[in-house]
């Protein structure tokens, strides 16, 4: 069984959320390592459970109302510019040492994205960090309305993409990243999650 | 529109979770205040989670796999012996104090239970705090294995539960503690969660 193509997350995969504070935090007083780790986790947070709870709203919106809330929980004075400015930094992530050059490596197959995030933030992250030209396809789980780790996003996306539609044979697909899903069994199809550790890839199970 | 039963969670609203190691975590060495936190943190992910994936594991699983990957997170020096002792003890929270005097003055209205807990657990805690006959009810999700604050919880409850099968008029429901969950409207049925802090009530949005 070899990958057909790799699929990648987007938020601390490809692209490093801490690289936002780090360089456009300088002008707030207060723990911002605190702020980046919270701010991180409350908005993960959130979208499992708006997704749960069947409340969708798009990760724009969660990631300022996380923000937001956690801002508060810390007691760190800011004013509304300050936290606009956040999340308009919020739009230019900066992307982890060694993507391009695994993107490099891995080029010879399908690469795709398929993130939480919303298509404006995830285009705008692709482009500035210069990636467009890897990717054939960048999905935001915007188009089901729920988040990861529920499977209706892999489903949905197995069942619509451009090379899952276009091949009636078998199709195998590795996501790298944090394990948040099984395999998929989709007729003629076999989409299957693999995490990747320090060079290392494993099957999800 | 008068209140016509009220409905508690559980698991930080009648009983205290951190009540286990303060009495029983004696024996561990370390930061068990961040044990205690942390291990609550994490099982309330798990929910989320396995639930987001439609994964059903039980609570009492998921509090084990929780308390475990804690101690290893918190490089926590344990046996299996002190983690099995530390999970018996969670089939004996302390109730917090103001809940004995909370539920008397309550009771003229039905009382009932609706928990992320298993029905062992849940059976176990309201015994052993001498609360079983002031509910006349306990529902766990466990029947219909998924965790809150997805809406088959409460919608499930309200169909099924003895109060409100046995009225056809409007039914009104509160649900004590954090607001999870918006309300659901059934024929002839509105159940509406409110909140409760430091004696203050309101209706969840």
């Amino acid at each position: 069984l070899k990958p057909q193509a790799f699929i990648f997350d987007a938020y601390g995969t490809l692209f490093d959320v801490h690289s936002v504070l780090r360089r456009d935090g300088s002008n707030i007083s207060g723990d911002l390592q605190a702020l980046s780790q919270l701010w991180r986790q409350k908005q993960l947070e959130y979208t499992w459970l708006r997704a749960l709870m069947e409340r969708y709203e798009d990760f724009w919106q969660i990631t300022e109302a996380a923000l937001r809330s956690v801002v508060r929980q810390l007691s760190i004075e800011t004013t509304d510019r300050q936290l606009e400015r956040l999340m308009q930094a919020y739009l230019f992530p900066a992307a982890f040492g060694e993507v391009k050059s695994a993107l490099e490596v891995l080029k010879g197959s399908p690469l795709a994205i398929l993130s939480n995030g919303s298509p404006a933030m995830l285009d705008s992250a692709v482009r500035n960090n210069g990636l467009e030209s890897y990717f054939a396809e960048i999905i935001s789980v915007d188009k089901v309305k729920t988040y990861k780790p529920s499977p209706r996003v892999l489903r949905t996306w197995a069942q619509d993409s451009e090379p899952s539609r276009s091949r009636d044979s078998l199709y195998f697909l590795q996501l790298m990243g944090r394990c948040w899903s099984q395999g998929v069994r989709l007729p003629g199809l076999l989409v299957q999650p693999v995490w990747s550790r320090n060079g290392r890839l494993g099957v999800c199970s």
